[in-house]
């Protein structure tokens, strides 16, 4: 078992830097698309062998540290009571947003293992084949508020927002009951075996500092809270677009901080202290000829010199458009360069 | 004639703090409404009496310190000898994106008064009824680069990156088009009576800052640099989602920075130390019932009072769902909070 990444988010010594790329089970690998062919998204994402397949695909080919679960953040609000579809080129939509007293009374706080066997199913299947760690996750309550509240994707977050302003209470009652769902699924997770759970705070980036605190940072925070009553596991949280919230983020009590790539990762380290980093390549920089992709790697590797722990990641999920052999040349530089 | 804000840019004492929102002509007013449901975007665009007319609208309304031309960044793309098009719902679309050598050299540096004497038709107007200083503006090179070679508006931008990774040369050449027919642009502007000019650099924010350092920020220190030694107006540089880019862009050579909503004006301020800053309100608190939208700007003003001088401003453009009676709560609130 390679357990270089588990020790490099504990902050302990690690012979070189692991990494590992969100989205590494995805539409760039030619596997991937052939399993993805036969079935829809979410049929994929319901199926545990087909989920285990695929995300083994980039741990045997690239040679990962990590691998992390494929499902996709919004599967537990499936649970929660809502219609949620996935439609080639406009993402995720939800049939009816979630906008009113009602619709947040309607929404249910699923048993996860009774709501989402298949999940589970999934990360006993993997446990049992890989080598290196399993890293399970759920997106964070902000940002699947925004997915229900605005029905899908959104530009300006603007029906987010008024929830947010104009009916603070009603946008905490639904924040509460998201919290209680993504807290029960991470513990479900690491009951079954995950052996690291990252957050995913994709659209926190879209919140001042004065409303992530209020709005977004206390629900991570408390679920974080009741995962270390149940479990040591150590808990990335990942806020992407987040370099003006970090100084708040640090406090959300997770071991690892992801870092997206507008932060220079040196002066990201120098602000969370005593935190283990992820990240943070461009994942457009893969496009870059080798040698200069390379020599980036090295700077990366080279700045994040003075963290308490270095997952060597993208700075966000690796774009379908990308060459498989500029994944490997980076992957190979970063454990080349690191001294593996 | 009010001249706080451009006191305020130039750093001098002013009375009270200036005020003035990006997009405050434009789709949350019915009266641009009315005129715009006559005219499309561009027929309005090209019309310097409409122009003129949609530009003074918000001073009437609301009494702002400051006047922005009524125009679009992409105006002197057309010039370039591309084919424009602003389509409902989809935005800007250039009909053949520009991304080969040829498509390059195609691109021509306009002369700006004799392909856009309708922009400066508009200043000279605008000049004649203003009591208020008019800013004049242009996009910055490489957030209009971002538009020609994606073709329009872009969510992770690929091609653009693909082409500053991959034929640095090609992109550098496109680059040096961009900005010399930018820096005319400002020029004719300023020579027609602009008396400030801002340069939006709306998709900065998606640049790593090494990236950021080799790929914009020279030429937009070109531009000013070719400003400065014909004019003497305050410029406002602002690149949008940028705060990892701040120690960056206070090289820019602008006299004002502007801060979109993500940073903490303090730290902002902190950290570009000899500038004046314009911001960076939230455009959608402006959703927020009255006593705390007014307590958020009198926090907001609060927060800047250690800045060489303040202009206040929304973070990002006025959303068109904005009711405009918000927008007269916010603008008083500024005026009366900070002593008018």
């Amino acid at each position: 078992m390679n357990d270089t990444f588990l020790r490099a988010c504990r902050g302990e010594k690690t012979e070189y830097t692991p990494v590992w790329f969100m989205r590494q089970a995805g539409r760039y690998l030619p596997e991937y698309q052939s399993v993805r062919g036969k079935v829809t998204f979410l049929e994929l994402c319901h199926n545990p062998e087909l989920c285990t397949e695929v995300t083994l695909q980039p741990i045997d080919i690239f040679g990962f540290d990590a691998a992390i679960l494929f499902s996709d953040i919004l599967i537990p609000m499936e649970a929660m009571n809502l219609h949620l579809e996935f439609s080639e080129g406009k993402g995720p939509v939800f049939r009816d947003p979630v906008r009113s007293r009602k619709a947040v009374d309607d929404l249910i706080v699923p048993d996860p293992d009774e709501t989402m066997p298949f999940v589970m199913e999934t990360i006993r299947l993997l446990r049992k084949e890989l080598k290196v760690p399993l890293i399970g996750f759920s997106g964070a309550p902000f940002t699947l508020a925004t997915y229900l509240v605005e029905g899908g994707s959104s530009k300006v977050f603007l029906e987010t927002k008024k929830m947010m302003f104009q009916k603070p209470q009603l946008f905490d009652a639904m924040m509460s009951k998201i919290t209680d769902c993504t807290s029960l699924y991470l513990q479900a997770q690491a009951r079954a075996g995950a052996q690291a759970l990252q957050i995913f705070d994709s659209w926190a980036g879209i919140l001042a500092p004065v409303d992530f605190k209020r709005f977004a940072l206390p629900y991570v925070q408390s679920i974080i809270n009741d995962l270390r009553k149940v479990t040591d596991v150590p808990i990335i949280y990942f806020a992407n677009n987040g370099a003006t919230l970090l100084d708040l983020s640090k406090t959300s009590g997770a071991d690892v901080l992801g870092l997206d790539w507008r932060v220079n990762i040196k002066d990201a380290i120098d602000r969370v202290g005593n935190h283990a980093v992820q990240g943070n390549l461009d994942p457009i920089a893969l496009f870059l000829p080798k040698e200069e992709l390379e020599e980036r790697i090295k700077k990366l590797l080279d700045d994040a010199q003075g963290a308490r722990g270095h997952i060597f990641n993208l700075g966000h999920g690796i774009v379908p458009q990308t060459p498989p052999d500029q994944a490997k040349i980076a992957v190979d530089a970063v454990h080349r360069f690191s001294g593996k």
